[in-house]
């Protein structure tokens, strides 16, 4: 997205966007999903201040492109139309069936109900971006999440003034979209 | 999907639903995901031996509802026009955009590439199975897959006898799909 505007996302879009995402498959059928909307101001102004004090922490990590870091646009909390914090659900550890071994496919199921909602949103019109620079254990503390829960995404939607033609960090130049064929192996791993 | 067909998969169909998996969102732009598309039937044969001995284990950690367990369908490997292992790409700790505190948002991005594959896939009429039920040392080694990279999913892809109406494991009574309130909360953890 580019820039969200003022206008606010229609109650029963949104509706039909979190069942686009609850629709999604998951492993054994955990659902291992929680969403949480955000509707009080004070609460989307705490977590864009997590997001400010990560922001600024993974810049300082990054070395020589903090400064091309930090002029990116990476979050649009304040100006979206509706925030959501998408959480992994409490106590899943008795969950094994296609976890044993993979514990973390819970975190897949997750991510294919955001890209679900993601698709949606974007046949709506509408702009989301994932959030992921945010310390989960302050953004748990800051809305209850459970210790066996975790948050992995603030997700911003909302109407936008414009779709970028190809994504930003392309057009920003902060990486190239690689060739199908380096990402495409047979039968055995390939250093392209 | 129900049953997989003979039928094979057309080549330029494949490499659309691989171009609609690698055009997924991903944190920083990073694309992490890595496809490897499985023609030698002698490895496919020793992914479903991986499959089936985790499958044992899994249903032996479950307690009593093994037997229910082992009468599920969990994978068509041997059936299958096409398999595909997807895994995590080499070398992912100097990526840190979106990644300093959840550094598993690149399994997320990989899960949106799948999800991309699973949509377009289904759309096309093919069926498709996540696999998580294996070892990933145990797979690395089969396929070479280097140390720093970690395979995720094995991918069940191909023409099917017909689809199910519902999610095979709600049909088979396995789990039940939760009821939309029971997932979405406002402003904080509510335990519904």
């Amino acid at each position: 997205m580019r820039h969200f505007t003022s206008e606010p996302v229609d109650e029963a879009l949104l509706e039909r966007l979190l069942k686009a995402a609850h629709f999604a498959p998951s492993v054994g059928f955990m659902q291992p999903w929680r969403f949480i909307r955000i509707t009080d101001k004070d609460i989307r102004q705490k977590m864009h201040g997590l997001v400010e004090e990560e922001r600024i922490a993974t810049a300082n990590a990054m070395g020589e492109r903090d400064d091309e870091f930090m002029k990116l646009k990476v979050e649009g909390i304040l100006d979206c139309g509706e925030v959501l914090v998408v959480s992994l659900m409490e106590d899943r550890d008795k969950n094994i069936f296609g976890r044993r071994t993979l514990p973390e496919m819970d975190l897949a199921s997750v991510s294919c109900a955001i890209q679900n909602m993601w698709l949606a949103a974007r046949a709506e019109g509408l702009g989301l971006g994932w959030v992921s620079i945010f310390d989960p254990n302050k953004l748990s503390g800051l809305l209850n999440i459970p210790p066996t829960g975790k948050p992995v995404a603030i997700l911003c939607l909302g109407h936008v003034d414009e779709f970028y033609d190809k994504p930003m960090l392309e057009k920003e130049n902060w990486a190239k979209r690689q060739l199908l064929e380096t990402v495409v192996f047979e039968n055995t791993w390939q250093n392209k």
